[in-house]
């Protein structure tokens, strides 16, 4: 499959859950403006729609319609949304698919309640979906759903804590349990089972191709995370080095922290340590970059002296906030690029990703079941895609 | 019945729902310590389990077994757990419970992130449930939870959009609706309407009690709004006049705004539109208050002039959150509870839930249908403690 032949499968997907989605989210009555709209606002931003294409794809390389995979990929598209707009505020991403994030915009409050109406409307089809395939696989496809939701949020909090206890002894075994929960499981292996599901694939084929999905899982969140460094501007829906402005747990970054020298890894560690500057529409580091500026322009004017200065910078550091000086400059960040360009990190990721890559494809090529036709070729093609891809 | 014994009904119900709770969040594994155990927090602390209780009575009262209502009153405790979590998130709330809230403790990501997870593992016993009460009531039990969580979500929205354009030209209409969805669908309708289900009560029957549970959950809502600016501190889970510090549009607040002179509405519209002094553990504001008392202390001394202190505090309003005089203080919150004595907005609102108690009352008295027993006697006895409780 050519490259521009797996776009428009995935275009086509695309559309499919767009379709079903439009008929999901209330488009008139009182809470219209107030919370549907916003749940369009993803959606309907430039976006690859792995997931529902993944979906279609399996459900109809094994034999089954399009329309029985209609809501499904619906479902899945509806609940990866509805993780992005959550993931967004724990991670305190600015910007998501070309735009900045929904928290940033309508802040905190509303971002989580527009999160958790999305989820409360995706059960009502995975209910609906009893009319289209019956209640059995129906009943399966909300198991698999319920699965994904906890996998993925344990694979979150494993973050989030490495992240809270600023924990950087961790080898690769580590980043691939965290990744297998809240990549592979999210973004792979459940569009792909209940693709499968749908198309009432056996139990034994089912762990086939689950395996298949965990392991392009893996490969496509490295590649995720090495194109987050690498990628430029405009060429990636994300900001550039996101991941080291965060403090981000990646096998990248864990390899140079195993790999620097001593005194590389102690700067590194204090530099990763630090807060990101938030942008400045609501998060509180915004007040202490804005102010540390502020400052350093009243000192260089002589208008404050140092007592002064020390004396609002330890206010700011007693609000519980970063003081002005522990926030992350780009410098900081360009220091890390290089550590981690020297260390070969970025080399020795891509080789991990494409050697789940290759494991991936040679479990997809023995499954023979398949009948070849453009759905294989797509899940196929998604391999090199995976670990190809500029974006 | 007495008192006690509605408390030891409640006591017993939340007994009940916490056996099946253990059961449901895992005790052990990996992710037991980062994620599970966050999840028994806010259940293990001091609450009165009104919704199991009101689950469980309905059901027994129907007729329905003990057995068969277990894991549905765990559902429905393990849901609200989650939102309060979200909840309290999305108010900015100190306390819950008698202790700090979850992301006051943990950070804003965590809390989002546990809140998600239990969500998750609820959609198990839902699952489950079909094993204990069949696949046509475990279904119909799935379907109210969506659509709970969907009105609640929709509640939410609405409450949150007048927050943020400081709306309040609201009439008692506007309050009743958005508590319909908010309290009366979350806390009453949802556990009653599920109990009926549980015991297999016909159409009919479920639209009599779920107007029962409507109408006491309106009742409900203004009597903890009137809770909240007069019980004592100790007797009541949460801050004493949180409301007024959140700026919460409460059918006290909204009668108040109303009935007040020109001149005082003004001063309470400006005063309810300051953002609330966070405590100090995370928020922006936090850092707006301590920086405040700095500056005036260093103005006081002659450390640093007019000028300096305007420049620190344009920079703290660029920043996005308040500037230093936009916070509210304890007398403007003293002023805003005797403005609400004033208009006899107290009054007011404990006669509007009165009614609505009583209107309650008399769809119970009609419901022949509901045989005595003491689960009769707690749903009439329920009544009573809405709108006489202390807390």
């Amino acid at each position: 499959m050519t490259s521009a032949e797996l776009n428009s499968y995935l275009d086509d997907s695309r559309e499919l859950a767009m379709r079903e989605i439009r008929e999901i989210i209330p488009r008139e009555g009182r809470c219209h403006r107030v919370l549907y709209d916003l749940m369009f606002d993803y959606p309907l931003r430039p976006a690859k729609a792995l997931r529902p294409a993944l979906c279609v794809a399996t459900c109809r390389a094994l034999g089954g319609t399009v329309e029985s995979v209609g809501k499904s990929a619906a479902i899945v598209e509806l609940y990866h949304n509805a993780f992005l707009i959550h993931d967004d505020v724990e991670d305190g991403s600015e910007n998501r698919r070309d735009g900045p994030t929904l928290h940033r915009v309508h802040g905190t409050p509303i971002a989580v309640n527009v999160g958790d109406a999305m989820l409360a409307l995706a059960l009502e089809p995975l209910l609906d979906n009893m009319r289209v395939i019956g209640m059995g696989r129906a009943l399966r496809v909300l198991q698999i759903v319920a699965r994904m939701a906890r996998e993925s949020a344990e694979g979150q909090a494993l973050e989030l804590d490495w992240i809270r206890n600023r924990q950087w002894q961790l080898t690769d075994t580590d980043y691939l349990r965290m990744v297998y929960k809240k990549t592979s499981w999210y973004t792979f292996i459940t569009p792909v089972l209940i693709g499968a599901t749908v198309a009432g694939a056996s139990p034994e084929r089912s762990r086939v191709l689950r395996k298949f999905a965990a392991l392009l899982g893996i490969a496509f969140q490295i590649q995720d995370d090495v194109l987050n460094l690498v990628g430029e501007s405009g060429a990636y829906g994300k900001e550039i080095a996101g991941d080291l402005w965060e403090g981000k747990h990646t096998l990248i970054v864990m390899h140079m922290m195993r790999t620097a020298g001593r005194q590389e890894r102690t700067r590194a560690r204090r530099i990763l340590a630090k807060a990101r500057p938030h942008a400045p529409e609501r998060a509180s580091h915004g007040a202490h970059t804005h102010v540390a500026e502020t400052l350093q322009a009243l000192e260089r004017r002589g208008e404050i002296g140092p007592g002064a200065r020390r004396a609002i910078e330890d206010a700011l550091e007693r609000s519980g906030g970063p003081d002005p000086g522990n926030v992350k400059t780009e410098g900081e960040v360009r220091y890390l690029l290089e550590l981690i360009r020297c260390c070969g990190s970025i080399e020795h990721a891509r080789s991990v990703s494409r050697g789940f890559a290759l494991k991936a494809r040679s479990i997809l090529s023995r499954a023979e079941w398949i009948e070849p036709s453009v759905h294989r070729d797509f899940l196929e093609s998604l391999i090199g895609y995976v670990i190809d891809r500029d974006r």
